[in-house]
């Protein structure tokens, strides 16, 4: 397949690699392209990586790849040309700068709303990205579910993690009670694959190494 | 430890069996206390499950759970009585009735707006949800890690999985693109974990059973 990268940073050079040891073609594209800027991205990418304008990169391209940071994502969209029915690989995120949280909505969460209906207590998120099926056994073939949970109460998260660890699962301490934002998001993505795969017999698992 | 549930639905009395067969002691809140709910509450929870009015529940508890529907939870709060200094287990999810979104937020994301840009591509949300470590080598000793895509175009969504197979992640099909809205979250939820455990040897996968 011939793939055109839009982006050399990071993420475009590792997938871009990846891609060329899988005997993909692979053609990244660069407005400042130049034989320096060339030798960079084939010491990151490797050799078989070509460079052209991101036009140029797209216009053969069955698939395009955007691996650009979210500020440079329109541009990079606009200087890409003709995509009519190109499959557009969309990699971005739409981060804040400093990485606090999303441009785009998650300004609160039910955990945050809930804390304010009870001020005094300490609140916890927890117990809500995974099914009742998991509750009752988190123990799968791969090893114990996650349970991702978020506070502002250090005491308070001490104990709902071990509440969470006593049923089996491997507590995962998200953050702050802000993180509800992401948690939330989590438990529908759960609920989501489970209805539309049709198994209630899924958990998420974070993987270390 | 002393547990107070409010809410005796699946996810109460799944987690209430879960910690009685662990030695803690757990008390439904129930609105509704008759010797015929409480039979039918210790068939679902276990013969130690107690019962009492929410406040009676949440009264002597360490720790108090609420897992309830998110419609009922600001009712669950209110009856609960005095709850300073509690630990409060925050279980529910501001779930819209259909399942089809979150009652909070979520109304967009970056995938979606970087199709309008493109509105002739055919775009596919992918590779935002790891790190390039993980995208150079998906392989962890428990298994592939998970990339999770969404899109509106069947065949660029196949493309879109054969090329992360082709890297060695285990493709996730999360359904249409507006599914960025969680897939977005899901990045920040990597991205937080990673920089404040100190890792980014960290890949989510998705267990089956």
């Amino acid at each position: 397949m011939r793939i055109g990268i839009i982006g050399a940073g990071n993420v475009g050079t590792t997938l871009g690699r990846g891609w060329l040891g899988r005997g993909h073609e692979v053609v990244f594209g660069l407005r400042d392209l130049g034989a320096e800027r060339l030798a960079k991205l084939r010491a990151a990418a490797g050799e078989g990586a070509r460079g052209a304008d991101p036009a140029g990169a797209a216009a053969g391209a069955e698939v395009v790849v955007v691996a650009t940071p979210w500020g440079a994502a329109r541009a990079a969209i606009d200087g890409a040309g003709d995509l009519a029915g190109k499959v557009l690989l969309d990699c971005t995120n739409p981060l804040r700068g400093d990485l606090g949280g999303l441009e785009l909505g998650l300004a609160t969460s039910g955990g945050e709303q809930l804390a304010g209906w009870a001020p005094e207590a300490r609140v916890v998120k927890i117990f809500n990205t995974t099914g009742v099926e998991t509750m009752a056994d988190p123990r799968y073939p791969d090893g114990a579910a996650a349970m991702f949970y978020c506070g502002d109460d250090a005491d308070a998260k001490r104990t709902a993690a071990s509440l969470a660890a006593d049923l089996g699962f491997e507590p995962i301490d998200a953050g702050p009670l802000s993180r509800a934002r992401l948690l939330e998001p989590l438990a529908l993505l759960w609920i989501r694959l489970a209805i539309e795969g049709g198994s209630r017999g899924l958990a998420f698992r974070l993987m270390r190494r």
